[in-house]
């Protein structure tokens, strides 16, 4: 069985894009990445869209955006696992690909969610949770990662100006990526002394909602070479769930989905942890990052904290992350998110990164993870 | 590459069922197909789930599914494509066995649309046309394939009462079928003097809002044969996309997506119209199986209606169609409807389908349709 490989990237501005339908923002990153792969439309076999539906005043997505691509009478259709709907529209591809139904595939991650007012978006996002026992007794989006939160601060004595610290380090790298919705750095001070959400949660804790696509040009592996010389090949893939009830967790301190998902694909790649010079993970709240530190191997458990504190993941550590801003200064259009993720690992292993350059990225990793912990999907990346 | 064969199938009853959560309707589904395949779930490498998210309370439904299976810490995500959404999760499972991620896979259909009045069900759907430049003149469903419809009586001469008696042939099955929403027969004369919709439509035109789940459980062919002595095959897949506005298609009286998916579908089985013993096809409309007599190449352009008037789709007639009572008298809760054909139809290659079986059924096809037809899934089964 042949690799299949990443050979077109486009990724759009994220932010409150008032100016563009979810159509239009799907065909500019469509555009880039089929420009940077250099093919035609008339080439793509098929495209998988990425998004959560319930966002837009326009059902079925897919139809909409193939119409809008120009890609009728090609097959299309949706994938949704919540905020990791762009990798589960990754993973369907390369299935696509492997399976030898396709060669090449578009995979779209699309989300405009500012169509929705903010009370709105909140009521949505809490039914994300399990609403027949939990959220029908107020559980919120936030709520949900601060009791992670507070349960690792109970637990291993992280502190809030370890959490500030991520926040702190995505706007930093925020600051020098020209997609992000926010391009400002920010002082430890600042996020500690901004507004409360849910305690220990202040509002820079938090990643903010955000319109935004992004496109990857998916190719089995003779195609792949053909069409590119700078190929990046997606060789590990894993995919786990944990019980949406938050009730029914063997533990609040981890995401056993993730944990699992990350086995699966270092196993599948071949690779492990301290292989991995680059990853994109799901920073929707800052303890998020810290839980996919320890659950991905970066560091033991507990030291998540610690490991920020120590700059362990700023580029010349041991293992930068989110060094395109994350989900928190980037942005986080719920459905794009994890091709967004895809697009950045895909720039660093080919060098592209400008001055957020990781030196020697040779492999790479996306974490992403959906709900409130229930999906999480890793992806493995190589260069070569 | 080796086969991919359905080893399980599982269908619960349609139609209001106030008497269950949609995870509760999907673990009915499951609990038979499994008990059907003889496995247990330790067995299962992952689920996909096809569903339309937005008629539910509880969002990212794979999730809370998945808990209710009992099957975390395996992977599970949602495909939607409209009304077409279980086609398109069977189409994901075969990529996911034929990719060699995963040997067994679970494909759950389920919806439970009667949590929302009708008014509401009618908004979700009309914004399954294209929002922008359609659907904001107020086009409805019904109104869409009225359209077709008056076209197809324009240019081919097609009568209401060709149309009237689709409904009367699959209230007759429907009438032996026991998960059917309706089991009563009606006559031609009932159907044309039923309450107008959107001309030139009545109420027995259309099929009904429905909740209800189905289950099919897959696997590699290795697999397969370990498994179960009477494995069906899915050995062509199809999938087309035509344009989501009406206003761009080439025609009205054809379904390109399904012209292009069936003829994908029919060369990647070996086989053609004729070989076709037994189909399930998406009679949404009297109009839509009319067209799918012909787009499948039942019969010559334009006389379907007089296929019908024939009896051509009876059993015992050229190609028996949706003898299952199809979405007319089963019911269509959408999400589901894919799989659901897809249990027909094995039970048919099997032999199991008591007073509705199809003599010497051992080829069998599905014609799945999204929307007003900017998606269609074409799969072909055998038996052997």
């Amino acid at each position: 069985m042949g690799r299949v490989g990443i050979v077109g990237i486009g990724h759009g501005r994220f932010g409150r894009r008032s100016d563009a339908s979810v159509q239009e923002l799907a065909f500019d990153a469509f555009r880039d990445a089929m420009a940077d792969a250099g093919l035609a439309r008339e080439v793509l076999d098929a495209s998988v869209i990425g998004a959560v539906p319930e966002y837009h005043k326009q059902r079925s997505l897919a139809g909409v955006i193939q119409e809008y691509l120009g890609l009728n009478l090609k097959p299309t259709w949706l994938t949704e696992a919540a905020c990791a709907s762009g990798s589960a529209a990754i993973r369907t591809a390369w299935m696509a690909i492997q399976s030898g139904l396709h060669q090449v595939v578009a995979v779209v991650g699309c989300q405009k969610m500012t169509e929705l007012s903010t009370p709105e978006i909140l009521a949505l996002m809490g039914r994300v949770g399990e609403v027949q026992w939990e959220s029908i007794f107020g559980t919120t989006f936030p709520g949900y990662y601060a009791m992670l939160a507070r349960a690792h601060m109970h637990e291993y004595g992280t502190t809030k100006e370890q959490l500030a610290s991520v926040a702190v380090k995505n706007h930093f790298y925020g600051a020098m990526n020209k997609h992000a919705m926010f391009q400002k750095e920010i002082t430890i001070q600042k996020a500690l002394s901004s507004a409360p959400v849910a305690s220990p949660f202040q509002v820079f804790d938090c990643c903010a909602n955000a319109d935004g696509a992004a496109c990857v040009i998916m190719a089995a592996e003779d195609r792949a070479k053909q069409i590119s010389d700078k190929v990046v090949w997606l060789d590990g893939l894993g995919s786990a769930t944990t019980t949406m009830s938050v009730i029914r967790r063997p533990t609040l301190t981890s995401l056993p989905s993730a944990v699992e998902a990350s086995r699966q694909a270092y196993k599948m790649a071949g690779v492990g942890p301290d292989d991995i010079k680059v990853a994109d993970v799901h920073d929707c709240f800052t303890i998020a990052e810290i839980l996919a530190y320890e659950d991905l191997g970066f560091c033991e458990k507990g030291q998540g904290g610690k490991f920020i504190e120590e700059k362990q993941s700023y580029i010349g550590g041991k293992h930068p992350v989110n060094v395109d801003g994350g989900l928190k200064a980037k942005g986080h259009p719920i459905g794009t998110t994890g091709v967004s993720m895809t697009v950045e690992i895909v720039k660093q292993l080919r060098g592209e990164a400008d001055k957020r350059q990781v030196p020697e990225a040779d492999v790479g990793l996306t974490h992403n993870v959906g709900g409130n912990g229930q999906y999480c999907f890793v992806h493995v990346f190589k260069r070569e």
